[in-house]
């Protein structure tokens, strides 16, 4: 049952990583030059602020669960891990949640703001950060899961004897 | 030490609890209007949907943390919370998260996409959502503290029978 346990919280782990690694590596690619009315205009995710943070996020949150599989479960720091995860899950969700409010931002606007949508002029951009934002959520769940499936092993410490 | 670390919890919940109802009653009356050139400019929170997220989460967070205290400590309910706990977490992160990067392109705007400052023409509302920030970040950071807390003693079970 130990081994089983630690195999499903590897490929738990593994998920997160890899969604997580598609999130970064997708937002860091979206790029789109596109003239609008003779006026240039280029969006890249270097240029929100969320955007940056998004990326920052995911990089920690896939080197994390890489270097996460390595723990013994069951040692003292196998405890800490539980810690970290509930941070790295806040830190995921803040990332999910303020690229979405910016996306959003930029696919409706914001009449009352006077901010007019951007997505008309620079589709492709768009679809790049959606795609990005949909594996973020993916990755963002995943680790919930695995959250849940240690806190599970911990609050049940009899489970795994059975 | 039972009734000790229950106290502690209680008196953690009831300061997640103000903080939250602090932070969604702040951005509830945060509105403005203001004429700017002739054109007349009204702000108010339920015109941008983070803001509307914001509201929500802290009402649940203040809810949950208000119920969360009648919890019984070890019983059955008790591993219920602490996963109820990380899903509170992560949605008080995600809206502080959203309405952040929201209210930093009301302060500061984005260029690259032409979205312009709005705080220079409602300097209330503006200073109204950033109380709202400041209390609903302030809630959240307790709320980790009873998580790592209610974390360690479930983590170590033979704590409270020193």
């Amino acid at each position: 049952m130990a081994k089983l346990s630690r195999l499903i919280t590897a490929v738990l782990r593994l998920a997160v990583a890899g969604a997580a690694a598609a999130a970064a590596i997708i937002m860091v690619t979206s790029h789109e030059t596109t003239s609008f009315f003779g006026i240039e205009m280029e969006a890249k995710y270097s240029y929100t602020p969320s955007f940056i943070f998004f990326v920052v996020a995911f990089a920690v949150g896939f080197a994390y669960s890489l270097l996460v599989i390595l723990v013994r479960p069951g040692s003292t720091a196998s405890r800490l891990v539980l810690l970290s995860d509930v941070v790295v899950g806040m830190l995921l969700a803040g990332a999910v949640a303020a690229t979405g409010a910016i996306a959003d931002v930029g696919k409706n606007g914001n009449e009352h703001a006077g901010w007019l949508p951007i997505c008309p002029q620079v589709r492709a951009y768009c679809v790049h950060v959606e795609g990005a934002l949909i594996a973020g959520f993916v990755s963002l769940l995943i680790h919930f899961l695995s959250i849940m499936y240690s806190l599970h092993a911990v609050a049940e410490p009899l489970c795994c004897s059975h």
